[in-house]
């Protein structure tokens, strides 16, 4: 499979990441980008991760086979209403955002403002690529980003077929294994082994850094620590958007890991040394199997 | 500084480092291990980490400059009892403990059996090498596993000085950074900054671990995840003894946590987009400073 013309909004690792990879494969002829620094699409222009910075989204759409939302989750909404004017019935859409029900939430309501706009829905497809967050901007994107991670496709009901099966190829192209879901269970999913991981990191630095004594605290925090909190150095606009994105499912988390807590604290109470180490012992042999599963 | 005999009890990680590091730098004439693991002990002496294996107390203990405890700290109590009839006067003992009032109250009590044993107090000087949590046993012991890092020292009232200097200095020679504190502070700081991560990881894995739908969870968990989450792979043992001999502290840690986790929920709850963003901004700048005054 191979595409002619691809446009990129947002040309960051992600999206990047992306066209370099398909580059690499000779999978796409022209790569047009779009974004908010005209230093970032410059450097993007000059290091060949674009062919083109998109000027006018008229002559940018025009004959485009895919059209990639890679820019923060808020500024969906604003993009899915400038192109509708311009997109053709070829031309498929995805994302990778980290929420998937919100952002199929946008393309319904973008789908709903005139008649010709309701093929928006059947040529969307979510997507969720599971890969670097730790690095921003389009000097960390590279060819092999994408390779044996997992990305998360969530068609809806009104995504066509063929729409669905171009995404999967997409991706499959850049050595990614995908796996297809709904939203809602996307949601609940991450939710629960990303979401809520770096809520508790934001709170366990917000609450130490409070304290009269937080330089001390700090002072002897050691790799445990460093570890732990690594993702409490996350973007806190991007966490804003995907606590509000995914709220419910991440209260219904928050709740389930306080009943877990309130457990541990009862065991402390009560000085229960065979409870304590049960629990260690559970959570240490799924913590180490799980690790030596990505291994292999 | 020079020593002429040092007794190490425990020669996995740190033990061994230790043992290493005094070797470099030609600051031990002759090092004496025990252990409960006789292949580690042939190990240790034929990687030449010892000098010789601990057979019998009584000719080990005569003449030692100084005993460090790098056992399970569970073994403590037994190992002091063991050593009392065999201590010299000019014997300083010191440790490698995660928490040190427990450790304070086994000396105490140990030096509370005869008159004779009193001079314990006055010898020994509790210590917290802040180094390699994740490696263990001898094959992993470095030369260099201290240099830069934090070793705390708690000598108690009765302490005498020259001890404490002494086992400063014994550090010092490791390339540590030695600081002292009493054992409650030490106590206080060391359940903010990793006993409460460990058992908030841990709490976290045991939750999703016991899930029916555990294995999709893990299924898609990632980097941040497996970050967050590694220190839940650690030692049930060690965590369990660590809950119990820092209870207290632990709880106030966990109450603490749990009210900041509380305001966290409140503010998803009513989807106060600046609320959460005000905190994830301290926390994220807090742990993106930490993180860079580290790197000075």
């Amino acid at each position: 499979m191979s595409f002619n013309k691809i446009v990129i909004f947002g040309i960051g690792l992600i999206g990047g990441s992306l066209a370099l990879s398909l580059k690499e494969a000779k999978a796409v002829q022209h790569v047009v980008g779009f974004g908010r620094s005209q230093a970032n699409l410059n450097l993007a222009l000059k290091l060949g991760v674009i062919d083109e910075i998109g000027l006018d989204l008229a002559s940018a759409l025009n004959n485009a086979d895919l059209v990639f939302l890679a820019t923060p989750v808020a500024q969906t909404p604003q993009i899915l209403k400038s192109i509708i004017p311009y997109l053709q019935e070829k031309t498929i859409i995805t994302d990778a955002g980290s929420t998937k029900s919100d952002i199929l939430n946008y393309v319904e309501q973008a789908a709903s403002t005139s008649h010709e706009s309701l093929q928006l829905l059947t040529q969307f497809v979510g997507g969720h690529p599971i890969a670097g967050a730790e690095k921003t901007g389009v000097e960390a994107a590279s060819p092999s980003l994408f390779k044996n991670k997992n990305v998360i496709l969530t068609p809806s009901q009104q995504s066509a077929e063929h729409a669905t099966s171009t995404v999967k190829k997409l991706w499959e192209i850049t050595g990614a294994k995908v796996t297809q879901m709904d939203t809602d269970t996307h949601d609940k999913i991450f939710a629960a082994v990303s979401h809520l991981p770096h809520l508790l990191a934001f709170a366990l630095v917000d609450e130490l850094a409070s304290r009269s004594n937080a330089q001390q605290l700090f002072q002897f925090a050691a790799s445990g620590f460093r570890d732990f909190t690594r993702i409490a150095g996350s973007s806190p606009e991007m966490w804003r958007d995907i606590s509000l994105a995914n709220n419910q499912a991440l209260l219904d988390e928050i709740s389930a890991f306080e009943k877990e807590l309130a457990q541990l604290k009862l065991f402390l109470q009560k000085q229960d040394a065979k409870a304590l180490q049960t629990l260690f012992e559970r959570a240490s042999l799924a913590r180490n199997q799980w690790e030596k599963s990505r291994e292999q």
